[in-house]
């Protein structure tokens, strides 16, 4: 009842008196527990074939839920669960790919193998497409979505020279984040401004609506006239900079990490934004997993201790220092019809100051990566 | 240089070389230090008086910023700065109500004062209003808004019987989030459906789309037509449930918020929506910041250590139970025309199964918090 089976290169056995079965695979040990087994079972009765929801609380699974019999096949390893009496198919490649059996992730500020780090040097290239192939070219669209999920940044060219254009960029993969900015907002020099974007002013490097919870994950700016002398864009890796941080000083690193800072905007009537997040996020695992910059709306500290507050200062200062230094910066000036995205939860953007000869007109617009992420996942399988 | 000024129960004076002022007031002290005064400068050359934006970056804050001298007045402190010689004009109540020389928060899973946990006795308290009420009235809107900010759950009637209704909800104080099911979606019985919930199911109480990140803040739920027999709407706090689970056992509470949960839809065409996130999350001070729960869109744990998944299992169980329990759910049924919110990160929502005599048909929409919030806090003002 408790022996082992054996195809090729592939054992599976019954341990721990079916508490978890152990899967050798070319040389690896992966051990599942029944529970996680019988929780993950993909059976219709469990899993609806249709949608793939599950249709099971974990209160329908049995508190003693154990394994008493696997039985494995070329690529699947069938498994009988007790007291259910009930066996299930599961492929085994399915089962390796998911495995859970592996080393914890080392320390903090860990990235997913998915995303690349760059400076100045990426300014050849950067993820450029031609807006209108990919309106039409499904290939040509996944790999420019891959490479703004790779480095959290791209251009566009040839989009059309209109008001509103820039809705034709987020079409592409998903749904515009509507604020009090409006569905898109304006960037050009105002008469009052509410905001100091809305000037010739230039803007330090910085990340959008750091006041905003949830924060808007992308951001797009479309130009449509810059003939003004200056106003230079200018993106900067944040992930990269707080790796470059946490290498020069593991402390300025974690103080950005482990407080909050507080944002706020309440430069137009009927409305408060404020926010309290870290400038370093990190996630539950520790994985970073956001930038927080904006010295525009960064308001007091409330939460760091009168303690580490003089090292949060030199922190947060190294930090201000990197995001300006040239070397991690890519700049460019952008066209009528061109336009670029960012992650706004990774890349800052900036502006050089720009003067009144000339004219300079750009809208943006805010969406979010769930959508992206999503379009790029089915260009992928398709 | 460094002496102290002293004007009825309040003292100033200038510590550590400069380093830093105290200031007692009605016995207590807060010291500041002289960076983080200067840095939170309310002068016109630090910040603008029309937008409140800083117009400095940390850059322009000398690296051996010190105080010199602070004269006390009636309401304000005046703060002279070396090297730049510069005096600035504090506020007295602005410092202390920004005063930062607090004791830390203490363990994890505080809660903003703010927040109010509760169970099945909010039924006769839960926060309900009528819609043309708040329409028109900025109080009963001011009053409405903060019962669903304290209790992340909010009930209206006397709306429209109308498709779309709905909006007029959102429009009280903020924006929808559109999302691949559209700027609302249907909720009623559908021959294939690609989602449990358009289906006559009982649904077990759940946050909506976890598998997005980021996850929509706010949801509405608006009854057009009820005459089915069942479909009873149920919430319940989870937030309240987190709490039991920590007093019950803080390593459940602990295991749930170490590790990341996946969750994942694919039911429809053109969407593969993953993202990895806490059961309970906590934010970078460990702060209760969010609760994620959905049998049908949890996928397959693949980050939680085996020798952590039996305790895992247990805890995610017993939470489900604690958010079962009837103790700690109100339940209401909704006529036409009225409709429920709910924080989305917080209050999970449910139904009761329903069957085919007589029909039911809600429309639901998501929102964020972001500027709900921050509509109440301009009520609050004005």
């Amino acid at each position: 009842m408790f022996g082992s089976n054996n195809i090729s290169d592939t054992t599976v056995s019954v341990c721990g008196d079916g508490d978890y079965i152990s899967l050798y695979h070319s040389g690896q040990l992966k051990r599942f527990h029944a529970v996680w087994l019988r929780d993950n079972a993909p059976d219709p009765d469990t899993r609806s074939a249709t949608n793939g929801q599950r249709l099971i609380t974990l209160d329908d699974i049995p508190l003693d839920t154990r394994v008493s019999l696997t039985d494995l096949k070329d690529h699947s390893v069938v498994i009988t669960f007790e007291p259910e009496g009930k066996s299930v198919e599961f492929d085994t490649d399915w089962l390796l790919a998911n495995a859970y059996d592996n080393e914890p992730p080392a320390g903090v500020g860990w990235l997913d193998s998915t995303v690349c780090l760059w400076d100045a040097s990426l300014a050849d290239n950067l993820p450029c497409a031609d807006l209108a192939v990919l309106q039409s070219d499904p290939v040509q669209l996944r790999d420019w979505l891959a490479g703004v999920a790779t480095y959290g940044v791209g251009k566009l060219h040839g989009g059309a020279v209109r008001s509103g254009a820039l809705f034709d960029v987020v079409d592409l993969f998903g749904y515009v984040r509507e604020t009090n900015y409006g569905r898109h907002f304006e960037v050009r020099t105002e008469i009052n401004p509410n905001n100091l974007a809305f000037t010739g002013l230039g803007l330090q490097a910085h990340t959008d609506n750091p006041y905003r919870d949830p924060v808007p994950t992308l951001q797009i700016l479309y130009c449509l006239e810059n003939s003004a002398s200056g106003g230079e864009n200018m993106v900067v890796d944040g992930f990269a900079v707080a790796g470059r941080l946490q290498q020069e000083n593991a402390q300025w690193f974690d103080v950005l990490s482990r407080h909050c800072a507080n944002f706020e905007y309440s430069g137009a009537d009927g409305v408060r934004l404020r926010c309290s997040k870290p400038v370093i996020e990190l996630d539950a695992e520790g994985r970073l997993s956001g930038v927080r910059f904006n010295n525009r709306s960064a308001a007091a500290l409330t939460s760091v201790p009168f303690d580490e507050m003089p090292l949060y200062y030199n922190a947060w200062r190294r930090m201000a220092e990197l995001i300006d230094d040239p070397s991690m910066e890519v700049s460019f000036k952008l066209e009528p019809g061109e336009c670029f995205i960012v992650d706004n939860t990774r890349v800052l953007h900036a502006r050089k100051a720009y003067d009144g000869s000339g004219t300079r007109w750009l809208q943006g617009c805010y969406a979010d990566k769930d959508s992206l992420l999503s379009r790029l996942a089915t260009l992928r399988v398709s």
